[in-house]
């Protein structure tokens, strides 16, 4: 069984970052990506807000935190899913499709994934119309309507992103405001998205694919159908944390990982960073500092210089 | 007196992101800045551990940040050094050496600064041999010989970490023992740390980068010259603390300001972010994690949204 310093499960900007920090201080760091490299911030069209790339793409920033990562020489694996983790010694054990590993400690980056809104036609129609990622499926309707169902950042950055590609862009959100920050609320108001209040999606019609949605007034209580030819869901997410909870790492009650201000989770030499934690703030910049913080303990628990108390 | 929603007080990475979070939040965002901007990361040569910048001067990076700022139209009035807060009362006070402002919080990013040996060559080749920081700069000391002066608890972290690297790791103290627990002599004994006692570093020299130290032996009185690439001085950090402390913000033993896990201080309304505060990692990704979070509390806690619990 190949013997690893630190192994990395994800590789988001919280895995990449611990692969940098890792390798940097000298830990033999391998990367485990169940797909390829990206995770959720790939999907985002533009990223405006992780400091010093005023406006980048999801998948340039993360192309750029890659080759980083290669660059210091830390491996990534991709397609290779972790399927079970065995955690209670000292040395953690991770099966993977592949084949076993060992490593010393263990850091967590798997992130998220999309939240499903449950209604009919959601999943009779995924890849026919129904999508989950703006950036990734955008490009298809071109000079078509498309709707976006929710009301947080991601709805409205990819309204946004829709909005340059489509030929007519509805928002949707069940509340009357939005989580989203306001510089892309007041943006949505100079381009061509409707957002509509107090509307909740309740179907998705069509025959082999999408034509039309039928829309609930939450407030005054009617329905209405609406043509359309696309539906972007941006309803929240559901962190990947399956395999460290059943491996006994703690998480809170939505699955998120519980850790503490070094990232520790209750498993001594498991971390877990990024999205897939209980924090609130959902953000590369802060998945890049929870890594950092993950790889500085990690190092004192593998090394145990005097200083770690851990 | 100009009223503000948000003034951040530093220019550093956290103190620039907390601009850029700011404005793309809706808040009416200022900051201030004593000298230029950049803190301590502009100081450092080169930065290879910011992910997605695989190597770039720390002041090519604040130079990033900076026009990420503007771009979003985040006013950053430099050489405006804030004299005297009075944060008490809802609105924060804010006098400066040029006038009077008021805010509805406060994010408190001024760093803290190293301290200096004095010695000759100390100054003339920072940043070409001469460090004050390992977990930045160690990497390029990879195979090569490196000093580190100091007796504390930085000074030794320093050493182990830098021993996972470097071919040869020497640790100078004046006394003839540091100022920490026995157990730090045992484990720095396990590494290939040479322990130098009752020695003062007296001298850096080079040509356009070190090339050797000047050593005094303080017990016996010689003097030796010892060749070595990398010199890292440890002589302590200084928390830029001292106005928030006259203030009533709460300051650990060292005079770190002591946040929670939301960056908020024990004064509603006062959030720190950065190297000013008790965090134990010093970098430039953390502080801008910290920063990020620091201004999401400060929006609720500011336009009290919905969902804002504060």
């Amino acid at each position: 069984m190949e013997h690893w310093d630190l192994i990395v499960i994800g590789a988001g900007p919280a895995g990449l970052t611990a692969g940098i920090y890792g390798i940097r201080s000298g830990l033999k760091t391998l990367i485990l990506e169940e797909k390829i490299p990206g995770g959720a911030a790939a999907e985002c069209p533009l990223i405006e807000n992780y400091p010093g790339f005023p406006s980048i793409s999801g998948q340039e920033l993360i192309s750029k935190m890659v080759e980083h990562c290669k660059k210091l020489g830390a491996p990534i694996n991709q397609l290779e899913k972790v399927v079970e983790l065995d955690i209670k010694g000292e040395k953690k054990v991770m099966k993977t499709e592949r084949t076993t590993y060992t490593a010393s400690a263990i850091i967590i980056a798997s992130g998220c994934h999309h939240q499903e809104l449950g209604v009919p036609g959601e999943s009779e129609f995924r890849g026919r119309g129904v999508s989950y990622c703006a950036v990734c499926d955008g490009a298809f309707f071109k000079g078509k309507r498309v709707i976006v169902v929710g009301g947080g950042n991601s709805a409205a950055v990819s309204a946004i992103f829709l909005s340059n590609l489509a030929s007519e862009v509805k928002l949707a959100h069940r509340r009357v405001r939005l989580r989203a920050e306001e510089a892309l609320v007041k943006d949505l108001g100079g381009r061509k998205v409707k957002v509509l209040w107090n509307t909740e999606l309740k179907e998705i019609k069509g025959d082999t694919k999408v034509k039309s949605v039928r829309l609930f007034d939450n407030k005054n209580g009617g329905t209405k159908e609406v043509k359309i030819d696309g539906v972007f869901i941006q309803a929240g997410e559901i962190p990947n944390s399956q395999i460290a909870r059943e491996a006994g790492v703690k998480v809170d009650d939505s699955g998120y990982i519980i850790v503490d201000e070094q990232q520790r989770t209750n498993v001594r030499g498991v971390y877990a960073a990024g999205d897939v934690t209980a924090g609130r703030v959902k953000q590369v910049g802060v998945a890049v500092g929870q890594a950092i913080e993950a790889v500085i303990d990690a190092f004192g628990c593998i090394k145990k210089p005097y200083y770690y108390k851990g």
